[in-house]
């Protein structure tokens, strides 16, 4: 299944602001669109707004100057100035740009297949698996990272289930739940704050989530409420895992703290569904992401396999025969 | 201000459902009405439940049956359970139920204002505190407990301000916000999930939430996101208080894990205001409350004081003379 198709003269992808409640497929006809639907969390996760910023390049007039709106377009998730810089690169070689994000594409959904592939081998007969945010097809285009390590876990017979983490302000845990059902796993939605309760009465074994930018150090930036998740998964004795391909990994960035965090609109909090919750002349913080510190992590997981410490992880992508040789020579630096 | 009052035939008060975006009274002429009020949440907020529940038995043609209906409406506030027995006590004792209820709610309005009195002197000049759920006028009747403490700060020219959880899944940090717009203090709504990200960017320089039912132990039943804020705080050294007056501590109960945890309607989760949120086919789980451990837990604020371990609350309470002499004779075993 995928979230966004290239037809060679626009994209369709599924309006994810319209889901769980209608399932309308868009058509985007140049950068201008494309750049807007990201902005506007018509498309979301990491991996698949990396698809939609290539093929934005590869339907752009003038790709020199979309780049960069494109980068800005959601500062925190770096796969998509990877997928940017790979583009522009592309573009330097000569290789037609329709191409090159087909390329793009292709790569990105070998990565998740990989990254699902060794996440499954971490989960554990009828274990009962705790996940926050969207890391599924809507937001990875294909297969997806902590969602696909699961759906897999499911379809290998494995009898897991799942608490969905419902992910305020923007309730991605619904678009979860929604690619929970069209596979027929079992899983039940909790409020993002019944996620410690539920640890501390022994009903979740293994919590995966997804990551939109890793820093050298292994400090990990993903949605709101994460870091939360990973210090109560301590605190109780629960291995917690971030899967990611690897144009999430920025060897670039030292730590956690230099990591951009993006700070969204009140409205995200104070309206749901357009319509106010809180008095006139309430206000609101909302950043939208936070920083897992390295230690709170049990492991990595990329297309190159299972990390315990994120030096490991760093040592696989210096062997250029492993599955990220292709990207890293084309876009790691 | 007062939530709840009595006017000799009826009650009348604020139906906190409806709030934050009208403010109406209701008027309940007996203890069917009452009960019926407790269950829908249009009264919340452990005190104010216990003021409600004495009416309603003032109100009743049967209290002996009543009791018990009451006693299982909101099973987790031990406060309600208090006030139902003392009403019996004075029935007993030969005393007109319309003069028990007054004096319960009396007694409930100076032991609240004590818990404000004392939690206020825990806040520091600019300090940034953050609370959740609502413990204001709304869920004591007149002073809050936690919301009363920092109200009262701010009122002292203390410069306090304030992040609200949202508390999802009934958002009663609309109520929170609507009681500190009231009152002018500055504060922002923030979701659950942000709080952590907060604590760890050291933007947060204390804790002060209510109690529903608080063990022999120091173990504290609140809110669904209490413990997990007492666990990020711990993580972040970050004082973490509990406001609440001596009928919420239960001496019959030894720990935490015999305390009742309500399981609510999924619909709280699945539905925002009466509208769907997640696809048809997605089932939630609801727990109303979680149990923080004593040891997250660095001081019980009681009309007695602050007490930096349990077993100093308790002593206090043997001394006939203190601030709740007249309670724990009537109500306390």
């Amino acid at each position: 299944m995928r979230a966004i198709e290239f037809t060679g003269q626009s994209i369709r992808m599924i309006d994810q602001s319209l889901l769980p409640h209608r399932e309308e497929w868009i058509e985007l006809r140049n950068a201008g669109e494309i750049i807007d639907a990201i902005k506007r969390m018509k498309v979301r996760g990491a991996p698949a707004i990396g698809v939609a910023a290539a093929y934005a390049l590869a339907l752009s007039e003038n790709p020199g100057k979309d780049a960069e709106c494109l980068k800005s377009a959601r500062p925190t998730a770096v796969e998509l100035s990877h997928a940017v810089d790979f583009m522009l690169g592309a573009c330097r070689n000569g290789m037609a740009l329709p191409q090159a994000a087909a390329k793009w594409e292709g790569m990105n959904s070998k990565r998740c297949r990989l990254v699902s592939e060794h996440g499954s081998s971490l989960v554990g007969k009828g274990q009962r698996i705790l996940t926050h945010c969207n890391t599924g097809f809507l937001a990875a285009n294909e297969h997806g990272t902590a969602l696909g390590a699961i759906k897999m876990a499911h379809g290998q017979g494995k009898g897991v289930s799942v608490y969905v983490d419902e992910t305020r302000p923007r309730l991605q845990g619904a678009l979860t739940s929604w690619e929970l059902l069209k596979h027929g796993v079992p899983h039940q939605v909790v409020c993002d704050s019944a996620a410690g309760y539920l640890m501390k009465k022994n009903e979740i074994d293994l919590v995966m989530v997804g990551a939109d930018r890793i820093a050298a150090n292994g400090d990990a930036a993903n949605k709101i409420g994460t870091y939360t998740l990973s210090v109560l998964a301590r605190e109780n004795s629960i291995p917690f895992y971030v899967l990611a391909p690897l144009p999430s990994f920025d060897a670039d960035i030292k730590a956690g703290d230099e990591i951009e965090v993006e700070e969204r609109s009140q409205k995200e909090v104070l309206e749901i569904r357009g319509k106010r919750v809180y008095p006139q002349g309430s206000s609101a913080e909302n950043p939208a992401f936070d920083i897992t510190p390295a230690e709170n992590i049990a492991g990595f997981v990329c297309e190159n396999g299972i990390f315990r410490s994120i030096d490991e992880l760093w040592e696989s992508t210096r062997d250029p025969d492993s599955a990220s040789g292709e990207l890293l020579k084309s876009c790691l630096r």
